[in-house]
């Protein structure tokens, strides 16, 4: 029955939960809170599923979604590091590296080291699935942020050119959507006052 | 650029963001509270993607995790009906036919027509795809009962013929993992009380 195997898949799912206690600083519709790491994922992973389209190069969809799914599992032991937090982006990836090494490593073997490599991937940025990974990642807040009324941004006094600099690779994934991001999310909520 | 094509997108992802408010019976790790609908999506999605080659017939995988990620949407407006729930589950259908109308009109037509007819084919159970999507959103909630001591099944009085019974379709999808479940899970619980 592969017991051996599927209790190192179970632990990992069981340690995997973990990820629904971490919050991230974009606010969820209603306002009464913020979302959590899975929360995001999921929305993210469904988001490239009727978004991969618009990709700039054909993108294999599964590994997307797989990808976008995982991307975040390191803050179970790292935490979230806000998008804006210069001084915590200092350590993040020393964290995050970390995390993935006792994360992935307690599931099989070979599983591991395809969510890692996946994780890797990501965070390098280079392949069309790790672009348009990024484009879902990047454009999700935006627009939970349009949504609410900028609330995260102004918390955090979030210049219009911060958000710039971390979407200067959205084009790189998606022409397309990052036009539409910057013109009917980005823009306007400068124009509103809501980026500083 | 797509703009009113893309509206609509945005629109559907602006609406599911509410799945993130709806609040399902099971605990997370912590038990400081219970999961919501998102969070339980995307954990199932993730289990699928790993445990796929437990499938008794092989599936297609992205179109699998795609119905898992979709799976509880009309909760949005039909909300959360409780496995054991047997007087919530004689409207079910109803409030959630009416729901998928609203929701999966929402985007685009093509988009909307395939979403919705991947959440009809989750519900009827006939496909190697849908049998193996119910396997995870079965065994997603026995393992999270499991971690957390069996709050939620002591909380309802839940018992283990209740569970065989939400089970009985899950050896169809994967004999191995509900034998996994039926020995790891679901009999433990049963002898230490957890189930009545």
């Amino acid at each position: 029955m592969d017991k051996e195997r599927l209790d190192r898949l179970f632990d990992f799912f069981r340690e995997a939960d973990k990820e629904k206690l971490i919050t991230r600083q974009t606010y969820i519709t209603d306002c009464v809170r913020k979302e959590t790491d899975a929360e995001h994922a999921w929305h993210a992973a469904l988001m490239c599923v009727l978004l991969a389209g618009y990709s700039d190069t054909e993108i294999d969809v599964l590994k997307t979604v797989t990808m976008l799914l995982i991307h975040d599992i390191v803050e179970i032991d790292a935490g979230d590091t806000y998008a804006y937090d210069e001084d915590g982006k200092k350590t993040q990836r020393m964290r995050e590296e970390k995390a993935a090494d006792r994360l992935f490593g307690i599931l099989p073997q070979e599983d591991g080291e395809y969510l890692r490599s996946l994780w890797e991937e990501f965070e390098r940025r280079e392949t069309p699935e790790a672009k348009f990974a990024r484009v879902m990642d990047n454009i999700q807040p935006l627009m939970l942020n349009d949504y609410t009324g900028g609330r995260a941004w102004r918390e955090h006094n979030v210049a219009l050119s911060q958000v710039l600099r971390r979407n200067e690779i959205t084009p790189d994934g998606s022409g397309k959507l990052w036009e539409y991001a910057l013109e009917n999310i980005i823009m306007p909520n400068a124009e509103k006052g809501n980026l500083v």
